[in-house]
């Protein structure tokens, strides 16, 4: 029997980052390790029999920033994540703050410098980069249903030019049909109802950053649609099998 | 006869950072010494004959973060600035871009290390910090009618605490009616309709990062509301006659 | 002591309405003929010691269809009045349909045919015009938050221009500071965060009938502000004192 | 060659209806005769070479109230259609009253009286009833992208229950894949991204109304979608082949 989780409980590699993340102590840390984090563009899930299915926003900011970091291009620590998400990112709970009279035309961030998707990001760095990470990730509310947005700004360790950043991005997703790397800012919008995710990333050249996006649709890419991905691979079937890339605009 | 200018003209002091914001040489480079930066809270316009009332963007920026700065705690440079604007931070102008159609439902940056508003922000904490800032500065659109909210990342320069970011931002605001140090993250429904600005910090302790926020409703703090209270200092009025703090929520 | 009850207790004028509204039989029936039903521009206040405040849609409904019905040009019956209300018409119950997740980007209906205020739009109309008012009334919930627009079709009695309408509209609420006529569909955003009702009416003439529109923002006429224009009223104050017309835009 | 024509130009039976809807001269009137008004469930289409797809206002207005018509259950006059659109409906156009900033928060009517969609309205139940119907319609703009919601309120016949209202639509649209008749208020939300309607009816007894509801994204039913279906039929393949049924919530 093959499993992908799409909980949290399996997500994290060690129970010191499961404490960090959920301030208590894991108690099956003997089986973290029999377990796959699974992003599929970023680790190999072919045959796997244990995946846990990413959270919304590490499945956005490691999209966007990984394949740079393990590039050599930017930095691994001093990583700033901003991400804007619409209010299915917490699922349909019944919760005051939730209204859309306590929603609409408003933005704020929540959980500023404590959110536990931070320990699963710096995680999914250090497993696809051989990092040891900082990230420093704040997320906020906006009034949408679904999208999710991730800037993610980074030192640049040496000169570059925006065509080196997007080149190692397209190579690292060459042949994935989920994800697109554009030219342009992504914006929520074109993956609304979609599993795929948009790419892009900018330089700022005097002041020596990096900044790289990703858009994905939260109940899409990084939710069921990736966990059906994950599952494709698990079984040899082609990774979009019964996926929708296209999504519905406007 | 005493100005306020709401214009981008005489904001930036050198000809130098007015050709990096704007592209083109200042047509009369020798007046810009002659006006002041127009944020009331930071820079003295007292009798003052020409001011020049800032953007939008630079203001709750600097708000949010300018003490900290001064006081020694955040760095004055690898400052990252992601700022939410509601539509009518463009004003109303008939671009396709701006449609409801095309906005609602969607989070999207723009102007990504190149906008305009970047070599304001960084003018404004050199000439409060005497310092050489460098920021990045990204601006994201957000389908909310009026509304800023600046999230501010920078590197603490030493051990702090949450209470010495909060303690040093109210020192530098005791005494000004339209400007709130608050525990929580600061939304932009709570200053809608509103002259005020309400900014938090927080600290992200391991990652050796503070976020600053700011929240104004952009055409209060920030454009007319903000050009009438500088006005009120010119002139000797109290610095808040004639602006209301309260708002409307929802 | 002069009271202004906000809730729905004393509205109606018989133990039979009472009942039809709410299903239950009304506690102090001896009581219901002390109060004014204090919609102010179409009853008399002054110097009232029991006034009870009108509930939102029966405001808007009856500010623009009673004084064409008490003129003679709109019958009195198979009258229409489809409404449309923001969240806040349903105060801020934490209920799941009222969650960002459930209204945003959707328009329903409710209530249809049952609603509790079909009898208080019936007896506004009948104490005003001496009629036998039949009314079907269909409450919507739209996307925004402030904001109730009414959109009321009757039967045209003879034969009418658009001008006969306004004029009499006019007619009725000269000198009156919180109503205004206009000459085309009245928006809601127009009078977002103000105490005004905006009514319009248009003739429909090969189909024999008459579509009166009236849009208030539900939090200003209709609730708290029109409980301050009563008590106004009742003390002797200019019926304005205290309220804002201007509203807040966009 | 079969067509299926999604503009207006040979939606109407007669030069005069033209002439009403379109305030000019119909260059073809002769060719007229020759389409059939293209609204499947309603009318039929298997085998024709030239079909005329309806609008928006029209299939909603008409699927939730012809069969009533013509059952004999509602009156063919006097009927009042109130209609709530998103501002798909009309298409991507830069107008300014089209701006997020003009259409957030705000609901409004248009071309009261005299929108051209009212004689489409009236032809389709003249032909599908042999009424000479009269119909008020009153089209309003909604702060959503996606979706229309009729609300159709017309004068009951004789004394009738809810069954057997939802009996008579549901006989009319048996076997029919994208009608749906639900016995709650349709919301334009559960359509979204879908070919389908959803309707329903309720009685206002005391008041001998009938209120007939539907539901459809206007970008689905009503548009490009409906096209698809009657093309289907035209050439005898499934009515619903290629189309979705399913949507996207939330």
């Amino acid at each position: 029997v093959k499993v992908v989780d799409l909980g949290s409980d399996f997500r994290l590699d060690t129970p010191e980052r499961y404490a960090e993340a959920y301030g208590s102590t894991h108690p099956f840390p003997d089986e973290l390790g029999g377990w796959r984090y699974g992003l599929p563009e970023l680790f190999d899930l072919e045959g796997a029999d244990r995946v846990a299915s990413p959270g919304c926003y590490p499945t956005a900011v490691l999209l966007a920033v990984a394949p740079l970091v393990r590039a050599g291009m930017a930095a691994a620590t001093d990583i700033v994540a901003d991400c804007l998400s619409g209010v299915s990112g917490a699922g349909r709970s019944l919760r005051e703050d939730l209204l859309f009279g306590e929603v609409a035309e408003g933005v704020r961030s929540y959980a500023v410098a404590v959110h536990r998707h931070r320990p699963e990001i710096e995680m999914g760095l250090d497993l696809f980069c051989q990092s040891r990470s900082r990230v420093t990730f704040t997320p906020h509310l906006v009034p949408i249903q679904r999208g999710l947005l991730a800037t993610v700004t980074c030192r640049m360790t040496r000169d570059l030019t925006r065509s080196d950043l997007l080149d190692a991005l397209r190579d690292q997703y060459r042949d994935r049909p989920l994800v697109e790397v554009i030219d342009r800012p992504p914006q929520t919008r074109w993956v609304t109802g979609s599993g795929r995710a948009l790419l892009s990333a900018f330089v700022d050249g005097d002041r020596g950053a990096i900044v790289a996006q990703a858009a994905i649709d939260n109940l899409g890419k990084g939710a069921a649609a990736q966990a059906v991905q994950a599952a494709n691979l698990m079984v040899g079937f082609a990774e979009a099998e019964g996926l929708s890339g296209s999504g519905l605009l406007p």
